[in-house]
């Protein structure tokens, strides 16, 4: 079947990966490959920006890339690959750097951000930190690019940066469509904050059932509800929210909420229920990753072919940029 | 005879060269060729971040090699290259960017200069210049750089983040050892402005002996002498200046100095006879020249034989850096 055009698409390698990456990433990944011709990437290089500390970096790079394949990524037909294995994105970031105007940079919200959060590493990769992504982007001709509502700055950002390069050199770059996705807001089993390793309030995919019974169990509810009696409030209780996503039934799931609305179903034995569907759903993709890391060397060749055939689209494009510029 | 270490320096492609160049780079350049292994790049990346126009790029490239073969930069014994031809120096700047601290950038007194100098292009890549420069020494693990007074602040700003770099990561990148070289301050045929090809000053080495004697002849000698008996000031002469460089015979200078300071020789007699002494001092390398420019696919062998050797050197120094790194 034709597919409608080409999606990039880039994550950080965090290594193993939880619920929160799944429903928020992965799963849609997955999705996107019948209508398109997708190209994931493990931008590592973009990990540097604030890491440091790099001693785990090709190991979360390789359990990333692991646990994508055990979530349906297919190899044969995306290419999925690491970015600092294709070294054109650095040949393109350098000529992008040329009409990126510096203040514009400056003023993004997400840099302000950023350096809020690391005020002592403020450094210049940092800054160019969404003109390597327009390089990651526009390297590969993506037509679609699929981004939650917080990175679509970065898109009108690549956007821009491809109109500027097209206009001075000639139309040689492609501007991405944006793809608005839903990314549902997972909160970590504390229930206040965004689900995440560096809080430790997230649940592994790769958790065996027994670790994943006992995170569940560790989750906040309805913080009023003190007594099974007293009735529930199905609507702000992260339980049932994520239960709803991994209900082995869905259509149990209204009586489940009016026992809980009614008090007649308590939160541990809520939980009891979401743990058993949750390690229900989780199951074939655990069985694919066990399966799969019993062969390293597999996911390391894929990672290869992936750069191969990545590089294949990135040498071609980046000869054509390079002409436009009037480089030898 | 064994070297005394590795040199590198890179100059931008400003295409023909002129007198200012000669003496300022070149001259040098043949020189460090005895005693250094030496790494000599034409930036043209660099050049990307002050121009828009860049359709002479290539061109200018490729005469500025021509006139260094011409000079005596030997391509047996040097490695004479184009820096986008070696794409590895893109990865190490993208590694460099992540330890190198925006503000200390920002407050680089040539990054202000530039910003008064080009306030509509103030471009990722212009902040970025000092980062790329590191990239192009550390790439070769050149243990000397030739710069003049005012290039040096970029030379401790490499060896910063080459200590930056190495205290994260381990000891990998070498960090340069500056010789300070006495750059002479080279007028233009104005006698006001230092020589430049954009003020249209400048005395072409490839000039005919007919155009040279003709921009000599329009030299500005010394303002207050405005007849041929006033005693001349062959100390603020330019003409003086640049006749003790290219003079034939060197011991005739002193008579020729105490002429004009007694009046006895005109300006306009003066510059004959240095037009000659230019012309006969710049005979072999024209001559050089006008052989080479006959085999225009011997020089851009030259350089790709160049890109060769430096590649082969900046694959080592980036898979070092890569490993330091913790990247695959």
């Amino acid at each position: 079947m034709a597919k409608k055009g080409r999606v990039f698409s880039g994550a950080r390698p965090t290594g193993r990966q939880h619920l929160g990456n799944y429903l928020g990433a992965i799963q849609n990944y997955v999705a996107l490959q019948r209508d398109y011709e997708c190209v994931y990437c493990i931008v590592d290089l973009h990990a540097l920006t604030s890491l440091t500390e790099t001693r785990e970096l090709r190991q979360n790079t390789y359990e990333m890339a692991l646990e994508w394949l055990a979530a349906g990524l297919d190899p044969k037909e995306s290419i999925i690959f690491v970015q600092s294995q294709v070294p054109q994105v650095t040949e393109l970031h350098m000529l992008l750097s040329m009409v990126t105007p510096m203040g514009r940079l400056v003023r993004l919200p997400t840099f302000k951000e950023k350096v809020r959060q690391q005020p002592d590493n403020v450094n210049y990769g940092l800054l160019g930190y969404p003109v390597l992504m327009a390089a990651d982007i526009t390297l590969y001709k993506a037509n679609v690019v699929p981004v939650g509502e917080d990175q679509a700055p970065h898109l009108e950002f690549t956007r821009e940066i491809v109109r500027r390069f097209n206009n001075i050199y000639g139309e040689v770059l492609v501007e991405p469509q944006i793809l608005l996705t839903q990314v549902p807001r997972v909160m970590g089993i504390d229930g206040v904050n965004k689900m995440s390793k560096s809080l430790d309030n997230h649940i592994e995919l790769a958790a065996t059932p027994e670790e994943t019974r006992k995170r569940v169990m560790q989750m906040v509810t309805d913080p009023a509800r003190k007594y099974r009696n007293d009735p529930g409030h199905p609507e702000i209780c992260n339980v049932m929210t994520l239960h709803r996503v991994f209900a082995s039934d869905p259509s149990q799931m209204p009586q489940i909420e009016a026992d809980c609305r009614a008090g007649t179903i308590g939160c541990a034995e809520h939980k009891r229920m979401f743990a058993e569907d949750l390690n229900r759903a989780l199951a074939s993709l655990r069985a694919r990753r066990a399966e799969l890391a019993q062969h390293p060397q597999m996911i390391r060749d894929v990672l290869e072919d992936g750069a191969c055939r990545a590089q294949a689209i990135a040498r071609v494009v980046l000869r054509e940029a390079k002409d436009a510029v009037g480089l030898p």
